[in-house]
């Protein structure tokens, strides 16, 4: 725990140890999450880098170019690996480098235009909802809706936390995690970034299966804005479950979608956005 | 409340209505804060998206050209205001333009080069705590660290939390605000995202005073990583308190750059990382 000065039974590798002064005064050992950049490659031209909680490093670099519109399936996906040698990255453990098949890269002139158009359209929009929808339907497939119990719903951060290793040891990390629609936990990621956590949630189903995400819940451990709406969209998830809250922006893009969100979720709580 | 349906008593512009369905069953009115998109320009040129909560549109502007290193001083700004013809926007309600003055104008591409310079650093690094203070030099000015008692810091959250608006209708939003070492308020913004927040209440000081932010106190409602960290040293900020979890790479650019950073702060408790 973050208030206590005892070292986790378990550190996870996310974790760096600090020293910090307390309230009641001396100054003892804590626990902070990780935070470092990672460079994101595709074919070996930088296309992004994004602060992040080191660990499934490759599903990040994956699940990123997902979502972001770069490639739209495993298939496209000819080799995702950290940077090798210097020449390639003087910090090898902060660069992946995701390679594309031959096809995929004959697509990514044009998939990169459709996902600068469709921000573009995003950052033009004034009343969004509908509009920025339609811009995004190049990159967000058709959603195809799913019943879950509420109940359901509602049990799941109690089960995402039983398995975060981070959160106990510093209260400071964000999780995301992909659920059957029985409540079988498929996978859980951790990060400093809750659009991080999708990413490797995503890249991980895009590396290892199950392919596509479409009939499964996400549950994301903060709240639901447009970042992560997008790219659960993206995924062809259909329910989007948030222990914090959502967006204007966000609760638009859900409905013009038809995927199902919950904000505030936790036993016996939750809003259903309709 | 988020979880209660009765409208809030002072409706502040930033909220949207929304339909939700509870937990008990049963569909009501609810309150989420409104994110959408601003675009950012300077002298017409668009700079950047960011998605913001409105309002306080012309700080988050000015705030956001200063810490990303674009323009140094109150001197540097000629104007700031919305785009107010459609030649310059189609969505004026969602676009602020920075006008530089002719002398900032000249020094735009170096500050650039700069901040660039400062961001591949940041991206290249691999430690990072030292390398990316050294990185960050040019865009940093020097830290003057002051002597603020831990009681004043640790009540800090409590007085934030009285003035902010939107918190309690939504559950939804961040804050930060300005105080005197003394503890008297200063500014507090409010904003779906923690980085504009703090642009919010930067962007302020400089088109209104107080200026420079050196010897005063910046509250975040939520975590302080790298980017909130960063903005506050941008600003020469020399007490960052945080609600939430700080991170190893916030931890080392304070450390190294003489900033006192406490997280984890509220009555009677609050880590200073030493």
């Amino acid at each position: 725990m973050h208030l206590a000065g005892d070292p986790p039974t378990d550190r996870a590798p996310g974790l760096a140890e600090v020293r910090v002064e307390r309230s009641g005064g001396g100054t003892e050992r804590d626990w902070v999450v990780v935070e470092e950049p990672l460079q994101i490659r595709v074919d070996g031209e930088n296309l992004a880098v994004t602060l992040r909680t080191p660990g499934a490093d490759r599903e990040l670099a994956a699940g990123f170019v997902f979502t972001e519109g770069l490639v739209d399936a495993p298939e496209d996906l000819a080799s995702v690996e950290r940077a090798r040698d210097v020449i390639e990255s003087s910090h090898p453990e902060n660069t992946v480098n995701v390679r594309l098949t031959a096809a995929a890269a004959r697509e990514l002139p044009r998939r990169r235009e459709h996902a600068a158009r469709a921000f573009r359209a995003v950052a033009a929009c004034g009343v969004c909802g509908k509009k920025t929808i339609d811009s995004l339907r190049q990159t967000i497939p058709p959603i195809a809706p799913i019943a879950v119990p509420r109940e359901l719903v509602e049990s799941l951060p109690g089960r995402m936390r039983a398995e975060q290793r981070l959160f106990a040891d510093t209260g400071g990390i964000h999780a995301a995690a992909l659920f059957e629609p029985d409540g079988r936990l498929v996978s859980l990621f951790e990060d400093i970034g809750r659009h991080n956590a999708v990413d490797k949630l995503v890249g991980h189903a895009l590396l290892n299966g199950p392919w596509p995400l479409a009939g499964r819940i996400i549950l994301t451990s903060g709240r639901a804005g447009f970042e992560v709406v997008q790219k659960a969209l993206r995924a062809a998830v259909p329910v989007l479950a948030a222990v914090g809250a959502a967006s204007s922006l966000s609760v638009e893009m859900a409905r013009e979608a038809g995927m199902t969100l919950y904000s505030f979720v936790g036993p016996g709580r939750g809003n259903r956005h309709v």
